[in-house]
């Protein structure tokens, strides 16, 4: 989905620092959360030249990065 | 937190299999995301023996996993 500028419209839900105790973080030590409304939206979102510029600088200054994109099914509690 | 069975009270927020176009996945193929009220309540919960037994046996099925815990801050969007 895009806005009237072509900023593709997301949410950045939320972003921390590792805390775990399991020490399974095998090196990585921070996360970052978005949503999109669709798949589409996503594939719009890594073309779109404002990421790829932020993504090429953020990216300079991570030694290592693992992206999943994934349809979140529900389970219950 | 505690129920009275002493079964670690969080909810499993979604699962699901990495469809990320970006080939940045490093290997992993699916994601569990949890949710917890306290550091605490995750600590509970990796201890408790039901869970360490269901995790000797899923782990075992897989080639690699990674745990990050965060208390997550929201940004704007």
């Amino acid at each position: 989905m895009e806005e009237a500028k072509g900023v593709v419209k997301h949410i950045l839900l939320a972003r921390g620092r590792d805390v775990s105790i399991e020490n399974l973080h095998q090196g990585f030590a921070h996360i970052f959360e978005s949503t999109f409304e669709s798949t589409e939206g996503v594939a719009e979102y890594i073309a779109h030249p404002a990421h790829v510029e932020f993504a090429n600088l953020f990216l300079s200054h991570l030694d290592k990065v693992l992206v999943i994109d994934y349809k979140p099914t529900t389970l219950r509690s």
